[in-house]
């Protein structure tokens, strides 16, 4: 029945952010793409060809030359493939918050035609397209896999990560039916290097990216979890990962604090709809309770330390460098720096936070912190590299002792130093 | 002050079992080997060169020309080099049951004299070598580091594995001091193709065993817990682990029972001296647990499916495949399936374990199940391949086909066979 034309693709990539930007830069190189946001002014930054994220070069941008910029609803009108890549973020209580990938289906489902593919990308719980998209969809009286295909690829992008690109990654591919699954893995093709895999539907590609970043964070939080007891056993969990790192089948992963709008978001999709089927995860909530725990954990060690030190907590100065989710990156959405900060204030310390990489009015508009705009030297009673950026690391370990006043510590949380250089890492 | 003479060096290896055997048989085709066990029965078997384990053959044994079998402690009171081998089980409070370790410290201690070395190859808590055997060592009235030294290397054998065998694997060393790192570090070096890894102290590296199975243990309660999920959403597990294997930083384990003497057992050593501590583990307990509890999954699932065919649980048979705790090796400690067996007895059904691996005296002495010797076919209202030895496998499906009765269900817990053939699988 269907067989895409690639010549007559036109594609509209809704969501603009670190997922659908890429995206749009793919194809278009190829086809006649509209990249949608809601967001006026990274819409207008994108047609300067300024990309905040830092995910695609102005270069990319250049490439990208069948690619126009819109956030007027009437620009995707006339297009014949849909991409949704708008984020799937939780609320306070840690449950999914499906606002945004309803309303892009609305918008998707007023202006959809016969013979349209409608394609998600976002990061879902196994069911959800088919159960909450879908409808959506058939609001506009078209009906799946007669009117119109859908289909599932997850996204697999790392921000951040200059060698997994969009174009070298593996693709996974699902299909409201076998024509849809061959009409989406021929359009992905076109575009990935590294190829695409045919799950067997859409719920089995839904289930498969969700357990990637879950299983990332289980094993975050078990090495966390080791750090604890390795520090109370005093030894270095680095040394204890290095050595076991040396069995051909151990998998080296490093402690730290998860945040991000991934690894620790992901995790309670799963949980959500698993608890919604009457079986509470035992194993997954745990690994999120131990990584949510963790700042709270490294300022009792600061306190600690600080006590031994005899540095009077209500007179210190505490100095944290980094305050994105993850180092070389100006991402700040789920950063646990800031329960790092908040945890901190509530021990009655004075934290003050640093980092080159973010955008002041964004972190004090999203977390009412305020940024040091410059850091000063011989000041700080305790300095915490909580993300260590290559710009930090590059001025090296002078440039940490130059903010530190005499009996100062150094908490190097995710060890980019050598051992013997902090008082503690975890 | 101490360097090793390699052409001096005696060793004897206290323990023959799944660890100590092949590397006696390695350190006995060049140096002057005792093998040793408590165990008569082992000792004459291995002295006629059979190896019931399988981990050697009597080609291998017969290579090892420099290596001598004895149960007896004479036989070991002119060494210099004494390695330990012995097991470190749990008891049924899950707490280590040391006995074995500290016997073996004690027989070790009262041939000890100047000069000698003693390495440690069971998998302890990090500290264990340190507070428990070394005191008793030094009941000889010799002090540690003055008069003899003491290493730790873990043993990283895999019963069964063809392709990782003792002298392909990086083995990790550590000694009491500088002097005994390198005197172990190259004793083993002789013998280890793979090299060494020298980890920082013994501390590190009994940590960094123990965390091997510990990481292992939890990611297969990880993929246990997503196979309950999936159960309930109806997708297939293994399709949802070939998806998400085509990421570059997911790791494929497989869901299934967690027994026999190392990944069931290690994660408790380390929680054991953690709750010590004062830590109470909450993600490796939660792995501990879900898979502790599959069998009882299993059992339920089965349940489920028999009465949905209407078959009379009390007039069913049921046949469990496979009894050992890993497929194509004869060893049954602490296997699962008992566990599975119990369950379904419990719940007044019928079953019957067949396994050509396992010796039925064996079983029966240490479980007090039959094992049938032959299977009868046109038989069973239930069978599940709870271990897919090779034998089962190769005999292909209409070999489990023959076995059942018409309305049969067909349980292979471990995929084995694909998706379509089996009316359940983890």
């Amino acid at each position: 029945m269907h067989t895409l034309d690639l010549n007559k693709v036109k594609i509209s990539v809704v969501g603009m952010g670190y997922v659908g930007l890429p995206l749009a830069v793919a194809f278009g190189q190829k086809y006649k793409t509209v990249g949608f946001d809601i967001n006026k002014k990274r819409i207008e930054l994108l047609q300067n060809k300024i990309d905040h994220t830092n995910e695609t070069s102005a270069k990319d941008l250049t490439k990208a030359k069948f690619l126009e910029y819109s956030s007027n609803p009437k620009s995707i009108e006339d297009s014949n493939v849909y991409i949704v890549t708008v984020p799937t973020p939780i609320d306070d209580l840690n449950v999914p918050d499906l606002n945004s990938i309803k309303e892009a289906s609305k918008l998707i489902s007023s202006v959809l035609k016969k013979d349209d593919l409608v394609i998600y990308e976002s990061t879902v719980y196994p069911g959800l397209t088919e159960e909450i998209c879908i409808p959506i969809l058939e609001e506009s009286n078209l009906i799946l896999n007669k009117d119109f295909l859908c289909g599932y690829s997850p996204e697999r992008i790392n921000p951040g990560d200059q060698h997994h690109r969009l174009t070298n990654i593996v693709k996974v591919v699902s299909g409201s039916n076998a024509e849809a699954l061959n009409i989406v893995d021929q359009l992905y093709s076109s575009i990935i290097d590294a190829g695409t895999y045919r799950a067997q539907t859409i719920k089995v590609a839904e289930a498969a990216k969700v357990i990637e970043n879950t299983q990332r964070d289980l094993n975050i939080a078990l090495v966390n979890e080791l750090s604890i007891i390795f520090n109370k056993l005093d030894i270095d969990t680095s040394a204890v990962l290095d050595a076991a790192s040396t069995k051909w089948n151990f998998n080296r992963y490093n402690p730290g604090l998860v945040g991000g709008h991934c690894i620790g978001v992901d995790p309670y999709y799963l949980t959500f709809k698993s608890k919604q089927l009457g079986y509470l995860p035992k194993i997954i909530l745990s690994g999120r309770k131990v990584n949510n725990e963790m700042p709270a954990y490294i300022c009792s060690k600061l306190i600690e330390s600080m006590k031994r030190r005899k540095i009077r907590l209500k007179k210190s100065k505490v100095l944290i460098l980094g305050f994105t989710f993850k180092e070389n990156c100006p991402d700040i959405r789920n950063t646990k720096v800031i329960d790092l900060f908040l945890e901190l204030k509530k021990h009655a310390l004075n934290p003050d936070i640093f980092d080159p990489f973010v955008n002041s009015l964004e972190a004090k508009k999203n977390y009412g912190v305020k940024m040091l705009k410059t850091v000063q030297t011989n000041q700080y009673d305790a300095v915490i590299l909580a993300v260590p950026h290559k710009e930090f690391i590059d001025k090296g370990l002078q440039y940490i002792k130059s903010l530190c006043s005499k009996e100062s510590l150094f908490f190097d949380i995710k060890g980019a130093f050598s051992q013997e250089e902090s008082q503690f890492r975890l």
